[in-house]
C-alpha cells in the first residue's frame, strides 16, 4: 500500500484518485538495477504533496467525464506528478542537495551520473503516460510547449544567479516557467478531461497560473522562516547557490545592507546567513512577501468562486485557500 | 547556410534532406538567452555525422512515399538526431568533458546546470518532433519505449562503472540500449514512414540494431587507437571514468597484467594509460574488437542485400560498409 501525505485525509475522494495515480507510476517505473528503482520508487512514496495531480483531479471533477475516460484520467493526472518528479531528480544534481522529503538524493546517493538518467528515465515516463492516455495531438503539443515552457524558466533562473540586480520582473518569469506553467497545464488538462463547461475550461488556465505562482512564493518563504526538519529539505540552500527569491529581491530594493553579504557568493557563512535573515525581519520582506503570494491566491479564490455552481467546487476552493497558510 | 560533414558530400540526396532536418531543427531550438542557444546551436552546427537521421532516410527510400509524407518524414528525421544530442550533453556532464565535436562543451562552458536543463529541452523539441509529424499512437508509444531503453543502457553502463569483471554480454546490453536501440528506430521509422513493402519494414529493425551495435564498437576501438585531434573530442577518457569497453573486456578476459592497472580507478596516469594501450597491443585486443565489430557490420550487409532490388539499396549498402573502416 502506497503512502500518501496525511493532507489528503480530509478529502477521501481525491485521497483516492491519487492513491491511483502513485501505483500506476510505480507500475510504470521498472529499472533493471533494483537499488536505483528502489531510490526512486522511495522519492514516489515519500509523501510528496501531490498537489499538480491534485488540481488536475479536482478540475475533472467539475466536468462530467464517460466513466470511460477514468483511466485517461489517471495516467494524465499521473503524468504531471511524473514531469514534476523528473525536475526534481535534475534540480537537485544542480542544488547538490542531500535530502528531499526526508530522503537522500538520487544524485546524493548514486552520482549525478544516475541522477540524470534517472531524472530523463522519468521524462519517458511522463510521454509515456500522455500517450497510453491516446492524448490528442492538441494536448500533446501543449505539453511539448509547456515542458519547454517549464526548462526555460529553470534556466532563466540558473542565468540570474548570483545577480544582486535581479528584479522582482525576472523573479517572476522564473517562476511563471519553472512552477506556474505545470499548475496551469494540470488544471487545463484535468478540465479538459473532465469535459467541462467552456467557461470552466477558459478559466483554468489562468486560476492554474496564479495558484502556481502564489505556491512558488510560499515556498520561497518557507525556505527563510521554517526548519530544515518541519521542511524535510535543507533550508537556506537557494541563496548560496545564488538563487535570490522573493523575500531577497524584496530585500534587495529596500536597503543597501544585503549587498555586501551577498557579494560573498557561495562563501555564506552561517553567521551570515543569520544575518541575512535578521536583515529580511528588519525590513518586513517576509511579511511584504506574504502580502505578494496572497494577491495571487486571492485572484485565483476570485476566479474558482465565479465558476458555475458544482458540488465539487468547494474543495477545490478551499484546498486553495489552505495553500496560503501552509507551514510545510 | 548549415555545415554539414563532408562525408556527405558523395550522397548529394540525402545530403540535401539532411541539411532539411538541420534546418528544422535548428528551428525549434529557441532559448531566450541567445549565448546558450548559440552553445546548443554550434553543436548541431559542427558537423556531427548525423547517422541517425541518414538511415531513416535510406530507408524511407527505400519504399514509396506520398509527396504529403515529405514533411512528416523530415521531422521524424530529425527527432532522432535530436534525441542523440540530447543524450550527448547529458553524456558530457557524467564525463565532465571539456570537447566534443571539436568544440568546448554545454557543461564546460556554462555548468552542469545549464547542460541539465538544455539537453531536457532536447528532450522536449524531440516529442515535439514527433508530435508535429502526427506520428501514430504505435509511433509515439516506439518512440517512448525506445527512449527507455536507451536510458537503460546509459543506467547500466554507469551501473558497471570500475567493475572489473564486467563481461561481453554486459557490455553487448549496454551498447544494444545505449546506441542501437536508436539506430533501429530510425531504420524502422525510416521503412514505416517511406511506407515500404513489409519485407523491409520487418528486417529494418535488425539491420539497424546490428549497424548500432558495430557503429558503438568502432567507436569504442577508435577511443583507443586514434588522436584527440582526429575524433575532436578527448581519448582515453572512457576507461579513467570506469568505463571499460570492447577492446578492455577482450583484455581483462585474457592477461591478468591489467588488473593492477585498472585497480587504480580514477588515479590512472599518463604512463598508466600508455601501459594499458601497449597492453592492449599486446594481446591484440584491437585486432580481435574489429573482428567481432566486423561480425555484426557483416551481419547488417547481409540482410541489406537480401532485401528486395531498389535503385537506393546500393547507398545504404555502401555507407554501412563505408563505416567499419572509419577513422574519425
Amino acid at each position: 500500500m502506497v503512502n500518501i501525505h496525511p493532507m489528503w485525509n480530509n478529502f477521501p475522494k481525491i485521497q483516492a484518485l491519487l492513491l491511483e495515480c502513485l501505483e500506476l507510476i510505480l507500475e510504470k517505473i521498472t529499472i533493471e538495477n533494483k537499488e536505483i528503482e528502489k531510490k526512486v520508487t522511495d522519492l514516489i512514496e515519500s509523501q510528496g504533496k501531490l498537489l499538480r495531480p491534485a488540481y488536475f483531479l479536482l478540475f475533472s471533477r467539475l466536468g462530467n467525464p464517460s466513466p470511460e475516460a477514468h483511466e485517461k484520467i489517471i495516467a494524465t493526472a499521473a503524468s504531471t506528478e511524473v514531469l514534476h518528479l523528473a525536475t526534481l531528480i535534475h534540480d537537485d544534481i544542480i542544488d547538490e542537495s542531500k535530502m528531499r522529503r526526508g530522503i537522500e538524493t538520487v544524485q546524493s546517493k548514486y552520482g549525478k551520473d544516475v541522477a540524470v538518467y534517472t531524472g530523463d528515465l522519468l521524462l519517458a515516463v511522463y510521454f509515456d503516460l500522455l500517450v497510453d492516455a491516446k492524448a490528442s495531438t492538441e494536448i500533446l503539443k501543449l505539453n511539448t510547449l509547456s515542458m519547454k515552457r517549464v526548462l526555460m524558466g529553470e534556466i532563466n533562473q540558473m542565468t540570474n544567479a548570483y545577480n544582486t540586480e535581479i528584479t522582482y520582473e525576472n523573479y517572476l518569469k522564473s517562476i511563471k516557467g519553472k512552477t506556474a506553467q505545470l499548475f496551469e497545464v494540470s488544471c487545463y488538462e484535468g478540465a479538459y478531461f473532465g469535459e467541462c463547461e467552456p467557461e470552466i475550461l477558459e478559466q483554468s488556465r489562468s486560476i492554474g497560473q496564479n495558484i502556481g505562482i502564489a505556491f512558488q512564493m510560499i515556498d520561497d518563504i518557507l525556505d527563510y522562516t521554517q526548519t530544515s526538519e518541519v521542511l524535510s529539505k535543507p533550508v537556506l540552500h537557494d541563496v548560496k547557490q545564488g538563487i535570490y527569491t522573493l523575500p531577497l529581491i524584496l530585500g534587495i530594493e529596500s536597503d543597501n545592507a544585503f549587498l555586501p553579504l551577498l557579494k560573498k557568493g557561495e562563501d555564506l557563512s552561517d553567521d551570515d546567513l543569520a544575518a541575512l535573515v535578521s536583515l529580511l525581519h528588519d525590513n518586513d520582506c517576509i511579511e511584504r512577501a506574504r502580502d505578494i503570494a496572497k494577491k495571487y491566491i486571492d485572484k485565483a479564490l476570485a476566479s474558482i468562486e465565479q465558476l458555475p455552481a458544482h458540488p465539487e467546487k468547494e474543495m477545490l476552493y478551499s484546498l486553495t485557500e489552505t495553500l496560503l497558510t501552509r507551514e510545510f
